[in-house]
This record gives C-alpha cells, sequence and structure tokens, in this order.
C-alpha cells in the first residue's frame, strides 16, 4: 500500500515484503548479469521460492528490528533497492547497499533510495555510523558511497571470494554527525 | 518512513512496527478503559516488553503474508489501528479488526482506515471475503462494519469469554464482488 | 488398548493413534472418494508418511489438550471416526467434526460416536459450547449436526475453497445447557 | 473417555493424559513418601505445572509412538500406574514400569495392569522383549517381575544415585516367547 | 591441533572433530565390512552428508558435556577410535565404546586409548562406573573389556537387533574404585 | 585430555570446554578489571551459568566448524587464551581474538598461543585471511597482532560502543602467504 516519491520523475521507494517474490524475480532476471558483477545477490534469487526465502528473511530481519529492504519503482516497474543488511541499535550501527538493473542506471536513483534509507536510520532510529562495504573494482558503488558524503575507513584484504575470485572490499562511512552536517537526506 | 493520508484533516496510516513499541504503549495506556469494552488488545499490551511481542507477532504474520498491523496517526499522534488478524491467500480469505483511542472517536478515521487495508487486500491481493468479527454488544464496530458495506453472516452464540462474561459474537464479512460493486476504497 | 462400545452391534470408538496410520490410510483408501465429496481429510492422508504425520498432530494436540481424534471400528474394521478439531479450555469451546466410509453410512455410527467425545467434552472437562463446521451441500453432516441437538449460528459466505469450488459453511452449535437439558450422551 | 476393567474390585486402568494433572499430583502427595523409596517419580511431580509436564512428556512419547502412561483408579480414585519408560519399535524392545500409592498396595493392582500393558506391547506392537529394572532393594518391585514371568538377566553395580546414596539396578525381562508360553495377560 | 601419544609405536588419540568428515568416511569404508560385523556404525557412516553429522552428534554431546568421540592415528591415518556413548555426569556413569579397522587390529591400540578415555572420565571428571556394551559374540570387544579391568553385570537377552539378527547384549563394567585400584591409565 | 606445550616454560594450550565453567569464572573474576578495559568478555562471564553458556556457544561453533576457543595454562592455571570468533571456510575467513589476566602479561603466552591456532587455520584448515579486531586504544592487543605479522587494513571510525563510550576499531590482517613466508607459526 505503501510508497514515498523519490523525486519528480515518478520513481517510489516502498516496502519490498515477500508477497512481491514473482515480480522480485522477475527483476533480478533483467538484472542477473549486471547486477550479478559484485554482488551475490542475484545467485540467491533463483527462482520463486528462493526468492520468497530472501524476501522472507529481510522481513524477518524487520520483524526484529535488524535491517530490511525497500524497493526501487519506476514506471510501475521495480527496477532496484535499497537494503539495510544488519541494524544494531543497541551500538548504533547498520549496513547499507544497493542494486539496480541495468535499465535504471543514471539517473541518481540508488542515490536518492539511500538517503531515504539512511535518513530514517539516523533521524528516526538514532544510528551512529551507517556503513557501506563495497568490492573495491565496483566504481557504481562507490561512486554512490561518496555522493551520500561517506568516506573510507579501510580496505579488507582479499577478504571476499565471489565467483571463484578474491576481491578487497573496500568499508566505507558516514557518522550521524556528518551526516547531519551535510544536510544530507533533507 | 512510509505514510498514506486518510483525508484533508492530516490522519495518516503507516506501518505499525515493533520499533514503535513504546509509542503503542503509551497510546494503548491512554485508551485502555475504552478499548478494553469488548476486545482484550489492553490485556496483550500491559509494558514495554509485551508491547514489542505483540507488534513483533504481527511483523511475523506479514513475513509469513498471512496477516498485518497497521496505526492511524492524527496530528503526530498514534490513536488507532487497523490490522489483518489472518489472511489465507489460499483460502481468498482475512479477517480485519480495529481499535481506537476515545479522544479520535467520531471521526470516521477507523473506517477510512479500514477501507485503505481492505481495498489493498481485495484489489492487489486476491482475497475474495473479508470478515468482521464483534461481539454483539459492540455497536460502534459493528457500525464500522455496516459503513463497509458488510452483511452479517450469523451470531456464534456464547462463544467468547471475555473477562469473565461470556458474549455473542457477530460474524459480519464483505466478498469481493460486493466491495468491487460498491466501489468502497476508491 | 482401550475401546468404548458404541451400541448392540458391536461397533465401538477408540484412540486414533500415530501406531494405527497404516490402518488408517487403507480406511481411508476404501472411503476416498466418498469422504471426500466435501472435507480434505483423504487430501492429508494419501500415503503411509502423511497418514502417520496426521495421526501424529492430533497425538500432539491431545498432549496439549487442545483436541484429539477416535475412530470407530466396525466387525474389526476402521470405517469412520470423530474429532475434536480444536479445544480451547480457557474460552470453554471445541470445534468437532467426523467422516465415515460409505460401507458404513446409515447406522448412525457418527452420531453415536460425536455423543460419546461431545458429552465427555461437556461433563468432563467442562466446554461450554461445541461448534460443527460444515459445508452447506453436505446434507449427511448436517444430518448429524441436528441429531446431536445443534442449532444454526449462521452461514459464512463462500469462505471455503474445495477442490476448485467456492464453498458456503454452515455453523451449528449446542451449549453445555442444551446438551444437558436435552439429555444427550446419557 | 476409555477404561480398561482390572477385574471384579472394579479397578480400572486408563490413560493418564495430561489434563488429569491436578488428580495426579493430588495421588502423588498422598504417596510421596512411599512412592519415592526407590523411584524418583514424586521428584518429577511436585507442583501442578511439573505434574502436567510429566504428563505432557509421555503424551509426547505416545505421539512418537516410544513409550506411554497408564493410570490404576480404585473406587474412583487414582492410586498408582503403570508405564512403558521407552519403547523402540525398530529394536522390538520396551522398557516398563509402575508405581502404587501405600493404601492400594497388597491387591495385585500393579501386576494386573502391568499384564494388561505388556499383553498389549508385545500383542498387538510385536515387542520381543519387555524390561524391567529395579533398585535391588526393592522387593515389592522385584516381586512383581516375578509373577509378571521375567528373569533376572543381571546387576548393574552401583549404577544409580538416588538421594545421594549409590544403588545397584536389577534387569530383569520376558521375551514374547515366554510371555506367549506362560499365558500371561490372557 | 591436538594429541596424546599412545605410545612408542607413534600411534596416537586426537578429538575426531566434524572437519574430519572426509578423512573418517575414508577410514570407515576401508573397515566396513570388518567394522560392520557387530555394531552400526558403517551403517550411520555411508558418505560425506553422514560422515558429517555422525562427528556432528558426537561434538553436540560434548558441547553438552555428555559424550564425545576420539580417533586413533597410526602412521598418519586414521584407524580407529574410541567413544564416550553417554556420560551423565549426575548419576557419575558413562558407556564407552570402540572400533577398529583390520589392518590396525592386534596391537593393544583400542585397550590403549580406551585407558586414556576412561581415566580422564574417572579422573578428571569424577565418574563413578564406566559401563562397555558389546555383543556376547564380539570376542574382541569383550577382550579388550576384560584387558580395561571390568566385570561382566549380565546378559541382556535378545536386546538387540542387528542386520536382521537378535543378539545377546552383554554388560561389562568398571567402578571408580576398581580402577584406581587397578592403577589402569597411570 | 589434550594439550599443546606453547614453550620451555611450561605453559600449555588445551581446548576450553564447558565442563571447565567453573575454572574459567575463577580466571575471568581473577582478571576481571584488566580484561575488560577494552572488551566485553567479563560481562558475558558473570557467573557459573553465564562461564557455561559462554564455554557452550564456542563448542556449539566448533561443531559447526566455524570457530573455536583455546585455553592457555601456566602453573597449573588458566590465566587466559585466544579463540576464533568465526571461522568461514567457504570464504576462507576467519577472525581470531586473545584475553589475558594480568598475573600473566609479559610472557608472549597471547603470541605464542596466537600463533598455534593461526598456524592451524591456515595450514590443516586452508583459511586466506585471519582478521583481528581490535579498538584503537587497547595497544597490548595491537602489539600481539604486528608481533604476528598483521597489517592495519583500516579503522572502522566510531564503530563500537563499549561501557557508554565511542571507540574506533582497528581492523588487522595477516594473509595465508604473508603467513607462510614469515614463518610464522613454524
Amino acid at each position: 500500500m505503501y510508497a514515498i516519491s523519490l523525486g519528480d520523475d515518478g520513481a517510489e521507494l516502498r516496502p519490498l515484503e515477500p508477497w512481491r517474490a514473482e515480480e522480485f524475480l522477475a527483476h533480478i532476471d533483467r538484472g542477473r548479469e549486471y547486477i550479478g558483477q559484485f554482488i551475490a545477490l542475484p545467485d540467491a534469487v533463483t527462482d520463486l521460492e528462493s526468492s520468497r526465502a530472501y524476501l522472507r528473511s529481510y522481513a524477518e530481519k524487520a520483524a526484529a528490528d535488524a535491517g530490511g529492504i525497500h524497493g526501487i519503482w519506476r514506471d510501475g516497474e521495480l527496477v532496484g533497492g535499497v537494503l539495510l543488511r544488519t541494524m544494531d541499535l543497541g551500538q548504533g550501527t547498520a549496513e547499507a547497499g544497493c542494486w539496480l538493473e541495468p535499465s535504471a542506471v543514471g539517473r541518481g536513483l540508488v542515490t536518492r533510495a539511500a538517503r531515504v534509507l539512511i535518513d530514517w536510520a539516523v533521524r528516526e532510529r538514532g544510528v551512529h555510523r551507517v556503513e557501506w562495504q563495497v568490492a573495491a573494482a565496483n566504481q557504481a558503488s562507490i561512486a554512490v558511497a561518496r555522493r551520500l558524503g561517506m568516506r573510507k575507513d579501510g580496505v579488507l584484504r582479499e577478504s571476499y571470494v565471489y565467483r571463484g575470485k578474491r576481491h578487497d572490499i573496500e568499508i566505507w562511512s558516514v557518522l550521524a554527525a556528518e551526516w547531519r552536517a551535510a544536510g544530507q537526506g533533507s
């Protein structure tokens, strides 16, 4: 039922709930190759059952107040999303992430969506530090981190095996004070 | 983050998520006596822990695509809500319900909110029959059922013990075809 | 080990325990088409594993004091049964049901068995209201409800999908006072 | 509902189900000291909650077809019982046991009840060997084993700590062929 | 990482942890026929998954302080082992066992390993009685029990079905005082 | 039973199993203030029950092949330990950590113990990257990381709340190739 406008082009952010499993699978199928360059999401969503299981795992995170997933719709079609892979309110930390199918690239959709989500985490939920983990070669995602005002905390050398290759993982972050000072999300 | 306007008076419908437990408890505390006349909700929400457990049980229902709970905000304050106690998409059935604190009575808030929720169930999720179970003495709730275009299916004689007294329970319902014909929710 | 005589014709009521799974399956196989006209029991009991799972689920209900299942034997053969699908002693309510294979129809076996079971629920366990849910077209089961002294509480319109068709469900009930007054079970 | 006559004196064997927890506790309270001389049953049944938990554990054994508990009633009062602590149908083995409150001692009630239970295990369920484990000093229980036609397989030296003292445990058993030959249970 | 020397021939005792599943399976495969003469271990370890499940079940016993499994290595190869199938510290009892592949027979490996394990149980953990259950025809295992200073407590007649045949099971045991007096393990 | 010598001073590494809960608690009690300067271990081990729960959680990690905990004994007394908080063999990564009570500081015990553990992870289990997370102010632990040949990957700014204060967390790591090249652990 719910939706948040992401701007004048009609893009919207909506809860990505388990009953969307079929729509989510179709979206992942459209972007499987592109999305799967650096992240394992497409490997986790390969049929209707795994799609539902993936969304259900995030619904359970939300029920435990420990994360969440939201989709980006453009012209009535699900084209990508943003998520909180983890949220630890006792520690005041969260890790955000994103994905996008290729047809929707280049419009700033992910940055706009991540701004809404991070702003909610910082201002409504009191999160102190939002982290962004990204393969060092994933320039598009690193560009989003920069646009969100994040700084690079370090590089976890050879820490991630994906599709048989070992990757460096960069950790970027923004602190609540930095977020507010930059006027992000407002 | 999400909200749906319920009309020109600024009332809004929002997901009632587990992290709202404190706000939910304060609201129930304000309406404990009034809400508790006919329904056991206040008995299930007596402190922060039970408030969180109650909302979490509904978050888990939503994760299983089997129900959900939504709050009504007026002037920035949570004053009531609507819920799907059960939703069985295999059978195409759902049971809806509502509650309201006394300060918000008389403005049609619950009817407006229930219309949004039932309309979503019927039009987006394909629910065929929405049921409304209500104590025979609960005139306010029966009036909502009528305004929603529901018909009385029967009376479960002496089927419900609440606060030491046995109550008849009326079952009201609206079928998808009736909902669409009446133009409810549009 | 246990058995209760249901009358002079040698019919007996016995606990229908998980170790009877093979016998139960054979019985359902004999009556699959007839029993399956209105109730889904045969769809839940299709092989030895599902038969055992079905009986085990009722053994677990009995362990939780929340229901139970009992078989009717005639000439040493399991031919049908009665059950308490639910029993809620806090509310003082229970829902009873029955089934029979065609060879045993017309002898009043189900009515006799249901009398024993309901009488136990009302007199030994203090149940206040026993309910009987039945598809409106299931005349045989409705006749049992009448013979048990039940009254029709209402009709849940189009509430039950079975084998691709939508059915009205009638709710019949008898209250403890009515049961005692009618001298049922004695 | 169910009962089996144990003889002309009106004694009966009945399923000892979880809803009997209050009656079971009262019975154990009457025999707490006497029953607790050699077996730990009274230590496991000290209040209503533990009484219900104990009976529920046996209901779950029965649901898994791995044991069961039955009470002996005399003059309408629960005075003792027999049980299958374990039953392993794959191995064809079971371990039986018994207890009795002092007021009912000396009438052969336990022997009669155990005959019904073992006979069911051997003849209806195909158990090949029924075992009886008993503290070496528990002469009353050893006498029951003898009356049931059991033979002593051995003595587990100092194998059981009970109330701070170490006991030898005797193992007695009867095999199906012996049971049938002796005409026990018939 | 850990190892205990079993003597001058280089044999060692090591924890047999779940990550050894592949090595354990290869070992069982080499001794499948010989080991399987009297014990069911080879039937429980038939592929990598069941091998891991078997070792994991013992890791969980160790986590619950209720048992454990240890392998014997000779010339760098896993050739057998000893285990505590159960350990009940409240009762001060444990049941030990062993197995060996045929290439390693005749060197006293199992006796040496069992001495280490039983000594740990008796001296470090305070176990009062260690039991050894063995098929009456398993002369090799009975010889180990004798060498460990155990005495025969009795014979459970026809208590064990294995590969379609019924076996007598002998129970041997050693008490802590006997163990210390015999200077076993030192 | 098991122990590994850590050098000529008699120090030993042993599995820190749940049955050591009492000894572990006494050790933590001796070092509670010192150990608790930067890590939360003492807050998790406050009585016998929590001590057992803590060790059991690591026994379960070991059962799942996903971590482990080992104690350092000196002069027969448990004085500290090393652990793998996580181990992900699919990714080839692990996170190591350590603690020490003040009486044992300054002898290189933790470095020696960590070498054994990391060497096992790298050489026996094929771990590619071992990580060390440490509060930026914890100079003693950072010195261990340096002695283990680790390099600093970055600083997670203000990522850790401990005792009401927010800390930067440094991430250090060593890769398998670096470990082998440095001849660590040999």
